[in-house]
């Protein structure tokens, strides 16, 4: 990845084609550990974008299966005392074993069990932290949001963003509202950028963005480069969206027709030039 | 609300229009501590109607939670012994804040640890109860249904609604059926309405009648008589089930449309003459 | 059934269809302790088919509700201790009163704590267990599959099939792959069916299977003998799987075409001939 293209340059279209390509091709085995609601979704999801979902979370087998999952997501959004002991066992393993993870702080920062554990979580390193602004605000010691809703807008938690990079030794930082902004660390300095793409239907569907959690996850698994991963996971997802949109009636056949998007959608079609415009902005 | 009307009389349409662009305009948090089956749908079918829903039920969050809802579901489908201490977390803080809550006691009657957390929960006074009438008998003592299926009208649940009325503090007691029973008390003596809509489908969804416990309550955010919030509630509900049903295949594309509808009926479509028969009977 | 039909010979389709009238006339009631990921879809599809699901699976419950359940449902795809416990008090419950039920032992082999429970919960001598070939090998002391997808095919798991039947008491053993096999023992010996029905997007949206076991627990309500059940259950799904992929885009449709056609199926058109193509094998 070019870190040093000038603000303004296009993502490498062909980064994203082939993510997308050994997504389907090497259907890698994503583990979730992930909250209650969007459990059966996220897993959908992951089926049609071409990863094979686990979604073992139990005491004593989820550490064992992260030694065998191509990547991991842990998501706070229903933390039974169950669940937080076993992605401790998980997110432990995989930073013993390199395996890349991805945390969702849902809520965190307006509720305490989940603030406690996501902090906790931190010292195991993972590749991503995906949330809305409310939520990384939240796990650098900030108030939070309203529920799972955010109440701050992307460029409110670059401060945080940075913090989770540098003192934390995340790899990237996936900020979900009406333009995503990734940002990430690199051997030059923090690289960003903007992902616009996306579809309102996507915040009247549960898990809309827990499941992007997922897919970056995947994306993880297929390319190294966690900035790429973050960035590759959610213009599938944005763009996937802006498609069932476009055959939908209302949230309920949006999130039938983003399945199918998810599945039909040809690697090429990320690849064409101005069908996605994914820009490297100024920090 | 007039509760001098004549048995007969229409429920007034424009308290029903109100509520739903209320419900919109507002996009009231609501708490859900629900069944692990119907979380999805019902998360889902909040965010269809305008509301913004939380399902927050850990322990030593769900009272936290309850302190910034706007209305709260306690719904006791698959009640875990952690969901049980943090249904009682909830209801105590709701009953504390005067935060109006639905109790919602799936299958209570026929099995014996929902029964006693039911009995419990009402020292919390709900705002509302609804259930199917062998539910609601079963809270009162009676024997309960099969399972989660009714083996009474809702009519035979009278007598019991009438003790959770009086002896109980609950305001309105909402009994699901073929035409459902709203029972309330006023200062005027005991009302009761008929709501004469629905579709057979909502009995092919799982999670039909436990996601109606969750608009009531997002009703009872924006509406301060829980009699008027159960009535639109069930108004709204099962009006968008029958646009919804005259566009099914099936319960399959029922449940996506049903979503679809709640999402795009307009305040106006309910407040047109005709369109809603919501008549109060006689005791 | 006829037993000593020779291998060639077509599964009686009146028996198909049968099965199919009376799910729908008798509307078993089917308990399911099953998996949170598709819990939702599990009792959607029960509801389809004709059954009245209850998922109940709470300890001091769960055998409760065995005693009056028409058939039982136990899939270990995320056991919680809680679930756990309450699997035991349910099988030990159905083993005292005769109550048919399944097993499916979903990624046991390759997870530890799933492997074990199972092994405990054969003891209780299920009617039939339904697994892919992995999993049926793995309950066998075999090494399981890849997470929750098999690395083997139905014709290797011949061998533990047998041992499920001769040593353990089970009466069909149900493998699902490509083309689905049933093998069950009769006073005669040996019976296999295999079922080429089904579609790939079964494979593509999660609990294509763990439905298919609910399915059949149900068809085991209103058939005594366990091997017609398996194959009735298998047909009903996999030709409503067929129907619903010819009217659908991608495995978001797919999901809720197959609801609507599980729905919608007619007994006779399983009946007619032709239709259904599900011959007895040499063993």
């Amino acid at each position: 990845m070019t870190h040093t293209v000038a603000p303004g340059s296009p993502f490498p279209s062909d980064h994203l084609s082939t993510a997308l390509a050994d997504l389907k091709r090497q259907r890698p085995l994503v583990q979730c550990l992930t909250n209650a609601v969007v459990t059966n979704f996220t897993a959908n999801a992951l089926l049609a974008a071409g990863a094979a979902p686990a979604m073992t979370d139990i005491v004593g087998e989820s550490g064992d299966f992260a030694r065998i999952a191509d990547a991991v997501l842990i998501n706070l959004g229903t933390p039974t005392p169950e669940q937080r002991e076993a992605m401790v066992e998980a997110a432990a393993v995989c930073q013993e074993t390199g395996t890349p993870w991805v945390l969702d702080p849902v809520a965190v920062g307006s509720l305490a069990v989940r603030t406690h554990l996501a902090r906790d979580l931190l010292q195991f390193k993972p590749a991503v932290v995906r949330g809305n602004a409310s939520e990384i605000i939240g796990l650098c010691g900030g108030a939070g949001g309203r529920g799972t809703d955010t109440t701050d807008q992307p460029g409110d938690a670059l401060d945080a963003a940075r913090t989770l990079l540098t003192d934390h030794g995340v790899q990237a930082v996936a900020i979900s509202g009406e333009v995503d902004l990734i940002v990430g660390a690199t051997d030059h300095g923090e690289v960003a950028w903007h992902v616009p793409h996306g579809h309102r239907y996507l915040t009247q569907v549960t898990g809309g963005g827990c499941a992007l959690g997922a897919v970056i996850a995947a994306c993880l698994a297929v390319q190294a480069d966690p900035v790429e991963a973050a960035v590759a996971g959610s213009v599938l997802w944005e763009v996937a969206a802006e498609h069932a949109a476009a055959r939908a009636n209302g949230p309920g056949s949006f999130a039938v027709e983003l399945l199918d998007q998810l599945n039909s959608l040809a690697p090429e079609a990320l690849a064409s030039q101005g069908a996605v415009t994914c820009a490297e902005v100024a920090l």
